[in-house]
């Protein structure tokens, strides 16, 4: 999917949401842990629920990997069922060199048929361009997240005066264009996002963080929304958790389109 | 394995060699392709064949991960077949905020039951320490590669006159110790590991890099080892695609042996 068809989406559906399926076997309700593959069973029911008020999913690899071969499969029949007009981003924050990265894109956008991957900037130009290498997907490159821990690199001041998230926003426009590729921005201080908007006016962002992780949506939107919208907004708990009962795809829903309902309001408050 | 159990292991086989396990399906031996599982049988005949002059294995989790769901149980297949004496290592390079990174651990420490995965510092502390709650797992984190790209984050010089890559090593040595963590050191430049050495003089370093992708033994153990040894020195392609052909195993052993008669060399010059 590419950046004019995803920001068709976004006006059909009048939505940015980003729906992350983090299904953690743990936390799904109990009537359906004794299907035979229940995080599947999860999975489908959020996606039947969501799918009218979220323009993107995202499965976040982890939550599979523990699970252990089977969870690879439960991803992938996940990744078969969301609706082709969905943009799905597989949240897996690989990296490596270039000829290992080549089959991390193999495994996210061959095997898997992604659209997109989060790529974790750490090793460089050379780790990220193998991802670049197949048309018509995305890198989603870690910028500045909002966990704590933001401060130990990506806040460092580098002696010209930036902090390392700066520069790999410098670096990564030399790689490619906001055509290939899209930013983690994370979202508990809105005032970063109106920051990194002004170093990158056309990138669209992926902002995790908005609900059970604190983050505010309209000041959210209000500092990221571009032209074309330029913002994917990701809830996963305080969406796919709503409620722990049998209930919990209608929680989902209801959870979902409010969210949708305030996104409406904001596109057409803030598109520019 | 503990890092004692570890220096022991490198004292009876007189070795400080790592095999990567970096096993493509296109690049093993027309013979065994016909097979149903190609990569094991490979990966089987490479382990029996260098588990003499070897003292740790890692397989790198992208070429497994390219396969699909097939490949992860092939990863199973490989770690369970490893000896037990020997360290084993998933080249991962993961790393997520806090509850993420913890099901990460769950896939590689729990389900996996690796003893070291390798994880990128780029979102900081807490990113990190949720893989330092397995007893008797370690980190191995990204410090300074030897890609090209290195220069993008890992060598920006901060305002204080340190590079990244320093300001990771000191934040890292605040979360834990060198018994419970160690450091990816890329080998191209020698002179880079006996800086690393000043900084971090216990920790055992994972040095990727010497064999294919240029790194000279000698320069590389006389600056790095220390009183422990304190080097697992890596090779992949130089091993384990020694020859293309029926003699793969053979050429393997050849080549691991000659490695491993270097090192007992060095072994006795450097250790100190």
């Amino acid at each position: 999917m590419n950046r004019a068809e995803l920001f068709e989406q976004i006006k059909k559906k009048k939505s940015y949401l980003c729906v992350g399926l983090d299904t953690d076997l743990e936390k799904i309700p109990k009537h359906l842990r004794s299907l035979p593959d229940p995080v599947y069973e999860f999975n489908k029911q959020i996606i039947d629920a969501t799918k009218e008020f979220s323009v993107a999913y995202k499965p976040n690899t982890a939550f599979y990997e523990a699970l252990g071969a089977s969870g690879w499969e439960t991803l992938q029949k996940t990744l078969d069922y969301i609706p082709k007009d969905c943009f799905t981003i597989a949240d897996a924050k690989r990296g490596d060199i270039g000829n290992t990265s080549a089959l991390y894109a193999r495994a996210f956008f061959e095997k898997l048929n992604f659209d997109a991957l989060t790529v974790t900037p750490y090793m460089g130009e050379d780790s990220v361009k193998p991802f670049l290498n197949f048309s018509g997907k995305w890198v989603i490159l870690l910028i500045h997240t909002s966990n704590s821990g933001s401060i130990d690199v990506q806040q460092l001041e580098t002696r010209d005066g930036r902090f390392v998230y700066e520069e790999v926003i410098f670096a990564s426009q030399r790689w490619t264009s906001a055509d290939r590729m899209m930013y983690v921005v994370g979202a508990t201080k809105a005032d970063k996002i109106g920051t990194i908007r002004a170093l990158a006016p056309d990138h669209f962002f992926l902002v995790p963080g908005v609900g059970t992780q604190g983050g505010d949506l309209e000041a959210v939107s209000k500092a990221g929304i571009n032209a074309q919208c330029g913002l994917l907004v990701n809830s996963s708990r305080s969406i796919i958790y709503a409620s722990s009962s049998e209930d919990f795809a209608d929680a989902a829903r209801n959870e979902a389109s409010k969210v949708q309902q305030e996104m409406n309001e904001y596109l057409d408050k803030f598109i520019r």
